[in-house]
């Protein structure tokens, strides 16, 4: 089998993300681990921080190839301006786009297998004139994409999310038949195809609390998500719901089921992130590429210290890898 | 030091409540338990189990004295007709609520220290013509207390609410300074009362998802949540927030608090229920008298089955054993 290349977008240089790559890189690894962004950069991180750190270039057109620990591969993206520990700088806005567009573009090409995402400093790129609201929103755009879909994993658990950043408010009306029909697709098809589940069962939860007891909390149930639900499973799909939310998050229900899937953020993250203890990852669904990120900011306090943990990274690294593995592994069968 | 009197309500005698109240008696306890219940119900559920199960008649003007290992105090509420495993029967509903005005009774008069409550099932309750929206409520109206707050404890994590059992649609509007206040006053009160934390640190989500990212995300917070939780921290309340729910129920952060307030039901009890695997308690703050309660239903398909799990029964007792001790330490202080 070949071996697979993964790409890793240390997001925000003046942030955490260069650290953890570096960090990362300390280890060998059984994918080849290259860096899109400036080799500089990262050399630099890697000195305040006291470690080795060999960069070796990669040509996208080779073959990949594992790298030994303390060597990381790099496609080089030059900074505009250099970086400075914890100061964000509106100069280096394109130069964090420009990673992303590179690595989306290499997944696209088949030239690398996966993209593992450190976090960005959405302001920044804002203040920059440039419209960006998130990396999902980003590689949906360029990979064509309708809908992605947000799915938080922690261990074995597994929380995707029907709406994600929108005011609570907004909430009960966004969650349409149709938003219901497309998200659980979507599900269903990336639990098959990048998670080798073979026949996926989903646990839905309801909109209000207790799912709206029978309409005495809420008839959202009644009204959309029961209907949407029943006509799915005619289609074959398996899904169980709309369950009472604090009823889905405890073991004898969640062993149900291999993927929750929440109404809205908080429903769905606070028992995620409570499972989790910092080594939750995000994976993107609805994607023609496998993408997965860390779940947390960029700590600009803490860039260059020494102290941010790589636990999140790591697991998403891992988590992609997984990922990639089933898709080649799929793709060389056929 | 005297000893405390607990009372047990076996709720629902259908369901398993009363195979709970039994399987409890089997142990010797440093309180005197109570059940207010018939006792001719409990002797039958007792034989069905194969438990052994001594009862004996409490004079509640009497000294509290523990019982030994399979006894069990009872106050003699009798049933309007014969119970059956597993059916319902609006007869015996004017039966469930006597048990709970008993016990609230006593505890009100100081003849009992604290109330323990199974589950009773709603719906039969209001089709026996009996308004009841829930033990809570009950109690609140029997105690002349204005305002209870539910709080959920499962070891060290205790989640406060805001709200409780509206539509999610229904949440932003209720969630008013006046109403943040009272409950947190309440919180506040209850933690130093009855819990014994001198000065207790709240944190306090926020509405939207991450308490509204500086009003990207909703305004509830920037309008009403933030000056609120100003004006209570002028006062002297240690108070942190609003905070992003996902972020809350995290070690770091959990650690830096004595409860969370979540503002409504499936923003606190999705994490909490995680945590507490079924040994989650309900207390209800705000009430002149210490109440705990089971989190789970009469499980009507259970009862008598022996495979009732009375995990949550037996940690609320514990619970209620703390909180009443706590208070009566103190009341013995002045």
């Amino acid at each position: 089998m070949a071996a697979l290349r993964l790409l890793l977008t240390p997001g925000e240089p003046a942030g955490i993300g260069p650290d953890l790559v570096v960090e990362l890189a300390q280890q060998a690894h059984a994918a080849e681990l290259v860096a899109v962004a400036d080799g500089g950069l990262l050399q630099r991180r890697a000195d305040i921080l006291g470690l080795k750190l060999k960069l070796v270039t990669i040509d996208p057109t080779a073959r990949p190839a594992p790298l030994p620990a303390g060597s990381l591969g790099v496609i080089e993206i030059p900074l505009r301006r250099p970086e400075r520990l914890g100061v964000l700088d509106v100069a280096n806005a394109p130069y964090v786009l420009e990673t992303l567009e590179r690595a989306t573009g290499l997944c696209l090409a088949g030239e690398a297998q996966a993209m593992v995402t450190a976090p960005v400093q959405k302001s920044v790129i804002n203040e920059a004139g440039i419209p960006f609201s998130g990396h999902t929103e980003f590689l949906a755009e360029r990979t064509g994409s309708k809908l992605p879909v947000m799915m938080l994993t922690a261990g074995q658990l597994r929380v995707a999310l029907a709406t994600t950043h929108l005011p609570l408010r907004a909430v009960p009306d966004a969650i349409t038949s149709t938003l219901l029909r497309q998200v659980i697709r979507i599900i269903d098809h990336d639990l098959r195809e990048h998670f080798g589940i073979d026949r996926p069962r989903l646990l839905v939860c309801g909109l209000n609390p207790h799912a709206g007891e029978s309409g005495h909390l809420g008839r959202e149930e009644i009204d959309v998500i029961i209907p949407t639900l029943q006509a799915l499973r005619a289609e074959g799909l398996r899904i169980e719901g709309p369950l009472p939310a604090d009823t889905v998050f405890t073991p004898r229900v969640l062993e149900r089921g291999d993927a929750v899937l929440a109404l809205y953020h908080d429903q769905g993250l606070t028992a995620l992130k409570y499972a989790g203890f910092g080594q939750a990852v995000n994976v993107t669904l609805g994607l023609p590429i496998v993408r997965t990120s860390v779940d947390h900011g960029t700590a600009l306090d803490l860039a260059g210290s020494g102290r941010a943990e790589s636990g999140s990274l790591r697991a998403a690294l891992d988590l992609a890898m997984e990922l990639a593995l089933d898709k080649s592994q799929r793709d060389s069968r056929i």
